[in-house]
């Protein structure tokens, strides 16, 4: 029952996040085509963070599916991470704003490294709610993107000094590797059925 | 269970989308009825693109009626036409500005034809699931609809280079044949009952 | 089923509506405060429109309630409604901002003068749907209000020619006779029980 | 079945008003670290706001826990609360904006010590219609929390006058001692079970 209120609050939240997103997107005032151009940098910062909030909302999703009882700590942990996903659309429009510029591409990795790092916590509060044998823990294994993924937000954000691009790319990888669906939780599911 | 939340969390992004395109129309400065003028073609846009995205809300509830089973590439192929979905406001918003001028008209076509592409994927990946026999593809039947529409679309991108108001009218008769709703799900349903 | 989709995209509709009003309420540039007098009139419009909106919830939420099948007139009826809502921020804005001048004052009677018609005609459908003695007809018995409401609009509209607080009179009175929940209903629902 | 439409729609208005602040922080037009340092008033108090909003979330969602039956008053009261919160982006971007200036912080507090009267009056009605031996009533005991937000969102607001930071300073006491999540209400649920 708490759960499925946690769940509403947050699928609100990012459907939100995610749409309000195109607001920075500010209507060109020409009408041509060369109009649009200087749009271009937000665009793709909007298509990725996009993804991201989509891989969030999806994860978000699959762990949900595995607790059983929703404690304080955890209603918190969650809302800490929705704070940091609720700074998306402020460094993706800078981002966007400054063609990948240095500082907002690095800034842009903080923010998913603080998003992240807050998906971290909820996923440990929810294991250790479980016990040992917990499911969830079963489900994750080793955890390799999860490892993977600050060490890349860590060279985008050095990388946003040499050049922006940089950030992207390792910004652009970490997408790719969560975009695959959690399957490992899915198998876990399925075997449990 | 999965399927509740991909209903709420694609509820939720077409509410907010068909809501925030208000915030487009901004609010004329003077006070007389000549200062509301120029906000015209942005409130016709408006209309237009309300009734699009009630279309794809009341279609995209009729046919997820029909799933049974939520998988890992329907929940991104729902992403994928949130995403078109969610450039409507943009595309609306450029359109209103100048007037249906022509490429502001064409792109509007252009995200239309994303968004309905997206929409066949997704059509395609339920009916896949359900293996032959699929009762979504009995209800759907030639799908006459389904092939129109690219075809009304494209004649609207091309239409715009001679002028605004042949890609309205080819948007507005797309709109016009997707209004009733899809009677032949509604039917099929009826009939399984 | 298709009820509670129904419900829950109204509500989301709503919900972001009676919102993102207060994004018309401008920040002021200046601390003290003399500076927030301008925002007082759009303050007053955003809590009438406020009020508004909160009876339609409320009552829509009522009505509601008594439909056992939702059918696809119904959902563009309802669709229809949140049209004529979603234009409520921008008159709001618009009258806040011209300090009910005179068009504006106008043009928000005439917003409330469709979305009423739009719930009539929902209320309508949903009668039909019942057959004789459908419990939504006994329950709204004579609709006084349901009559009254229009002819005050029209006297809101046609009073905004000589000074806008005289339709802001007819609005307030509107507003006042519905803010009582509809009571018959409840007793209705009530009795069945 | 009222209740879940309830929460629903309040957990819509704070999902959406704790996301639109995100918006008051306007992206700067430099790209350098300090093009950013004007944004961190704006960004504390946007810190302080998503807090607060967190803590009603959180705390209407215990309480309306304990409700069997709503009535037409709770969903007015709740109304009533909800208007009060959506003033909270408004007052957090010009407190941010003015660098927590007298008039904005104490203004801040206004909006809170209404919004916190708001929700004694929902909780009040809540337990008048539970009765003598009401469950909520027990839950809350001798709300000392309740009784001390009045006293220190005063100090707050006198304290304006002196200078913003003291304000602040009793805003986030506010916040620190109901942050803890409502232990009385889940420690008399847990005996209830």
């Amino acid at each position: 029952m708490g759960k499925a209120r946690l769940e509403a609050f947050s699928d609100g939240v990012i459907a939100i996040l995610i749409t309000i997103m195109v607001l920075e997107m500010k209507v060109p005032h020409g009408a041509s085509l060369e109009s649009l151009r200087p749009t271009l940098p937000t665009f793709l910062s909007y298509v990725l963070s996009f993804v991201y909030l989509g891989i969030y909302w999806n994860n978000h999703h699959h762990m949900l599916h595995m607790v059983q009882h929703v404690t304080g700590p955890m209603l918190w942990a969650n809302l800490h991470l929705l704070f940091w996903l609720s700074l998306v659309p402020f460094v993706t429009g800078w981002m966007g704003e400054n063609d990948f510029g240095r500082v907002p591409a690095a800034l842009y990795g903080v923010v998913l490294l603080f998003a992240g790092t807050a998906y971290v916590i909820l996923q440990h509060l929810i294991i250790k709610s479980q016990g040992k044998d917990s499911p969830l823990k079963r489900a994750i294994g080793n955890d390799w993107k999860g490892k993977a993924s600050p060490v890349l937000y860590g060279l985008g954000i050095a990388g946003a000094f040499v050049h922006g691009f940089i950030s992207l790319a390792c910004y652009v990888t970490v997408a790719g590797i969560w975009l695959v669906p959690d399957m490992r939780i899915e198998r876990a599911l399925r075997a449990d059925e």
